[in-house]
């Protein structure tokens, strides 16, 4: 796969599969939403190599999503944080265990429950909204290019998700 | 990046990942909802290679996340149409879309706009809402195991979204 050629598609998905780098790095980023800061926290909970983690954290910290914090320890050793760019990662980790709780694990078999912390109330479905927050409905979408469109790029028509 | 990892992990992000494939599948995805069918115009739009192609199609049908129609034309031919699984995947790309239309593209700089066809409003956020569409407060979420929550996976603590 050639990073180089997401990194020229005038794409938002394409930009973002570009900056978060790679499957690994997202689930990088559960865990941060899950508590971890630490080299270690992470190479525990992903089980995978030191080397990997290594460059997968500090791709995060080049694109800006994760911030590096030197810890006032022995050894030269830091703490991982999101930061707001990687904060607003979480409704993309979202979109994904939905989809999952729908398609994979099935009704009542979901891993995890996200709810609000005072009222209990689980986090059931995302709403696409427009900027007044009024729902839209996906079933009757389209695509237009916007303001940044390249001459090139884009959908060749127009289809809505169909729901 | 061992994929069997992914397909043992109990967690939807990962699951998600495992069966959407990689980068590249996500991007067949983007296409089929730009109104892409056939292999050529996936091939055309994507610029990777015949084998590429053909694998990432054939694992997004293993999944059901497309389904494949032969045609009544000369030689073997088919249409690759997306079923509902695979159309409950634009919450998805609508999530990785307006985050990189924020971070990335910036404001003003969007390469896409989709809207309600008749309206002509926008899709402007995903908003978290509970089961009855009463929006959750981002900033204040807290994870729990759920009902199929294995033994030793989820969170090791609980933290908001931090918004």
């Amino acid at each position: 796969m050639s990073r180089r050629r997401f990194e020229s598609m005038n794409c938002g998905v394409a930009q973002a599969l570009e900056q978060v780098g790679d499957w690994w790095s997202l689930l990088v980023v559960r865990d941060a939403f899950f508590g971890a800061t630490r080299f270690a926290q992470f190479e525990k909970s992903l089980g995978i190599s030191k080397n990997i983690l290594a460059d997968r954290l500090h791709k995060l910290v080049e694109h800006g999503i994760f911030e590096k914090e030197r810890l006032n320890e022995p050894g030269n050793r830091f703490d991982y944080r999101l930061t707001q760019k990687g904060r607003d990662l979480w409704l993309v980790l979202t979109a994904m265990r939905l989809w999952s709780d729908k398609w994979v694990f099935g009704r009542e078999r979901e891993p995890l429950v996200v709810r609000e912390r005072d009222s209990g109330r689980r986090v059931a479905a995302l709403l696409a909204v427009d900027e007044d927050g009024r729902p839209i409905d996906p079933g009757s979408l389209e695509f237009a290019p916007g303001p940044g469109a390249s001459a090139s790029a884009g959908p060749s028509r127009s289809r809505g998700a169909g729901r």
